[in-house]
């Protein structure tokens, strides 16, 4: 692959990584999960041995969470273009949250910090990059 | 728009946003201001509804507030560009400070961390892409 | 130089700045001091004013530190591209780490959180861009 091509896969998968996270935070999960292909495969860092296989069956797995103000803050997304369809990534997260949904903002976060990373593998599809699974682990609790 | 007009753009739109933290932390507010177009506006994450309007006027609302030593921590900029000459962005922005400029690095931040976002609008103007208008909000407090 | 090869540069750069931190927190040392040239320098965060110089020598002072389980926590990255074979760069680091690095994870972070920027100068080699020079320093102590 020429330079340009993988610079441009990298960006593209990286994109993916962002928008996974803001998409949470700001509750449009259907768009979430279009960032996944159809038989893609997610398990949550707090629950990393129980992917949930199915953009269908994210979604609802998403949607039947009780309700959270969260914030997945991205960093050290690192994308390794494997070939022309093919990517992996690794990418921190960092997680605060409450329940508090309803309190005017700022809201006080729940007083733990949890510091993570997502290991990614990316398929180029007719559509464009997606994600063909996505495993996530917590590694460091602050507070 | 062909795939790397658009990303050459969000790359541009990004490095903005993430010039703005560096030059507000490090105190290069001309720079800053100088990322905003001529009529620029700019809603400070602390005080969304009271925008500043105008690249000198920012420049002087900046030079007014009492020195403090911050850290805007920049992260999940996603840029969706809307043409040729305009784009929109989201940002996360966390945020640690203290007033105690002159202590010896590295030197105690206040006991809240402050994580919220900037939505921004921008504008391809002769010079490169510069902000249109830049609104912040605080989401999230810890500690 | 042309906008398109000032951002290939901007993004090989960035994610140098990147690659050190993964391989610094995942213990893949070798590979992170390959991200510098023969006669690279590093200047650690906590310790400013002392570089070590040369890949090998970088190599066996990292080899040497004590176990430590960290995450160096990248933002802010920002590249100037000075020519076509040389930038530099400021990106922020925050650290959270223990040195429980045998407990199941997630694990406990000490109960302080750093935050700093590394300076970086990089060269363009025969295999690429390289870090010529790293500083780190530390700005805000939290917690």
């Amino acid at each position: 692959m020429k330079d340009e091509e993988r610079q441009s896969a990298e960006l593209a998968c990286e994109k993916i990584v962002k928008q996974f996270a803001v998409f949470n935070d700001l509750g449009e999960l259907e768009k979430l999960a279009a960032l996944f292909v159809e038989d893609g495969s997610f398990a949550r860092p707090l629950d990393p041995e129980n992917p949930t296989i199915g953009r269908a069956e994210i979604l609802a797995m998403l949607q039947a969470r009780p309700p959270r103000l969260s914030r997945h803050i991205m960093s050290n997304i690192v994308i390794d273009v494997l070939g022309p369809d093919e990517a992996t990534g690794i990418s921190y997260v960092t997680f605060l949250s409450t329940t508090d949904v309803d309190a005017a903002r700022p809201v006080a976060a729940e007083p733990k910090i949890f510091v993570g990373e997502y290991r990614d593998n990316f398929v180029r599809t007719a559509d464009g990059w997606r994600l063909k699974s996505r495993k996530g682990n917590m590694t460091l609790i602050f507070g």
